[in-house]
């Protein structure tokens, strides 16, 4: 992802191996959107606090750190005795690091593969991993930009970003991808509470310049019914057989809302987010995350310039903090995916082959 | 309204004139929810100061501060030479303390019929005008609490309480009626940013011991979409002659979302609040506020326990922040009024009387 770096253009994925340095460093998510930081993880136990701490987030993202992670611990202990024991114990160590287990296992089983072959073929595959996912970006981005044209009012939900997906992005992807091609548009990000995710994205899109303006999800529908958005893309946490889609908390009120009034509405994910076994959206659950989230926001204090959490409701405030919904296929008008921009029914085709 | 000072219940208006020390007193809204703080105003200056520093807010709270303000400066000067001038001089500082021009200059009108004729009548007509107003939510409830049955949930969004409405409050009213009726249901309280005016919403019903739970406002559309939103009551800013309401931005999200799922959809609001000369919201100028209420949080320091304000965005972050949007009477299923409950058809008819 492109990067203002002291007014200096950069170009770096989230997380990667730095050969030379031989550690993990990654882009620190906790500091943004305030301060750029790279945070660097010289043993494999820096790199699983690095995943407890969230300073990698989004779960493509936080897989390829595990893979990282592995191929980290195998070159520690390649030369110790009690080598196997030693590297299984990193395995379950990065396994427990964050609840979201499908990513994180899917990048420990592609390194421990080459954990009895060498320490540099576990980076090699750990690289790869990261790679594969980074190109499943760069082609939702080609795919997307089909749908975008000049003068346009896109809206977008959460962060789809760079950040979570390695590289590029799913969500956005489409965004930069034409952006790139010297096509001009305006952006409206949804600030997305709790967790206002909005401004991630919004630190993304700046990075590369794109014109675009942070709103409070409720101004969504004042928008819309004003003919102020032409064109609604988000991600996807899942997608199921029948083409429901689990995305953060808001993604069904923007569902409905563009479908009364007739809003393109289009949901963009990599190929693992879709789930071939799970029939439909109610057989999800809804995680129900932490009321934290909803009490306490993390900002600049305006004194000190130093971020702060304040509390924002009473003690013993009763909140309720789902974090996703389940937005029903027929609210879609279609998926952008890296095999193209598919319909409810090309979905389980293309996904079962 | 009641409130729970220090573990004893106390039954208080949002503002009053305290006849033993001669003040305008008021519970001062920028404390809230974290501290219940009564503000004391003893000269119509002060009490101009409360009103521009927002220590009282609420369109028709203002309305009644002012009319007290001017009846304190009538009593100030009653005695002072150039006592009109002086006079006419705290009418505009009164007229000028905010922009809610309409309910600030019928208060103030409403007491200037009287400051030829004695101190102790302007403040008999100031409380009048108060209290009028406070009798128009006492009505709102009677009428409302008819659409309340027992274990409902009920949405509401934004603050439409008594500390806006001098007391009883508007969509708050039927909810406050109903309960101590003994009927029991529970509340979902919407955040409602950027100002977050749910944290009112809340504290008010905690008064009250209403069961609630606050969410984030892009919540509803999972609550509305999984059964759990019975009944949607809310307040109005403005109500023009064919029944669209200017209210809260996030109402016409609400509103398209309940009627997606066929659930009951209603404003509350005094007599004030419809404005016949308005034939539809076409004509309603959306009014855009200061990105500030983006930008900045108020809470609670979680070290220092001092509210202190954070900047939740980058500088430079561009935002757009609309106050209110528009949502067509088609949208909704009735009109909670003084009066009744009342059709788009009845409105015309019973506010041309």
């Amino acid at each position: 992802m492109k990067l203002i770096v002291n007014g200096e253009e950069v170009d770096l994925p989230a997380v990667w191996w730095n050969s030379e340095q031989k550690m993990v460093q990654l882009i620190d998510q906790t500091k943004l959107p305030f301060q750029i930081a790279i945070h660097s993880c010289s043993t494999y136990h820096h790199t699983v606090n690095a995943i407890k701490s969230m300073k990698i987030r989004g779960a493509p993202s936080i897989g390829a750190t595990a893979a990282y992670g592995l191929a980290q611990a195998i070159n520690e202990f390649w030369d110790e005795p009690e080598y196997l024991t030693k590297v299984s114990s990193a395995y379950d160590q990065l396994l427990l690091s964050r609840p979201t287990a499908v990513d994180l296992k899917r990048g420990l089983d592609h390194v421990k593969k080459s954990w009895a072959v060498s320490p540099d073929e576990a980076i090699v595959q750990a690289q790869k991993f990261a790679h594969n996912i980074s190109m499943q970006g760069k082609k939702i981005g080609e795919v997307g930009k089909s749908l975008i044209r000049e003068n346009m009012n896109i809206l977008t939900h959460c962060h789809t970003g760079a950040l979570a997906l390695v590289d590029h992005g799913s969500a956005i992807a489409p965004l930069i991808a034409s952006w790139e091609d010297g096509v001009r548009f305006h952006v409206y990000v949804d600030e997305t509470r709790p967790r206002m995710q909005g401004r991630l994205t919004s630190w993304e899109l700046t990075q590369y310049g794109i014109d675009h303006t942070v709103i409070c999800d409720s101004a969504s529908g004042h928008l819309m019914s004003s003919g102020k958005v032409d064109l609604i893309i988000l991600g996807a946490d899942r997608v199921t057989k029948n083409g429901d889609i689990a995305n953060k908390i808001g993604t069904h009120n923007l569902a409905v809302i563009a479908n009364h009034y007739s809003i393109p509405f289009y949901s963009a994910f990599p190929d693992t987010t879709f789930d071939i076994n799970t029939l439909t959206g109610t057989e999800i659950t809804i995680e129900e995350r932490n009321t934290q989230e909803i009490y306490e926001i993390r900002g600049l204090s305006k004194t000190t310039r130093t971020q702060i959490s304040v509390s924002v409701y009473q003690e013993n405030t009763h909140c309720y903090n789902p974090a996703f919904d389940v937005t029903p296929a027929e609210l879609l008008s279609g998926y952008i995916t890296p095999h193209g921009i598919l319909s409810k029914e090309d979905l389980g085709r293309v996904y079962s082959n």
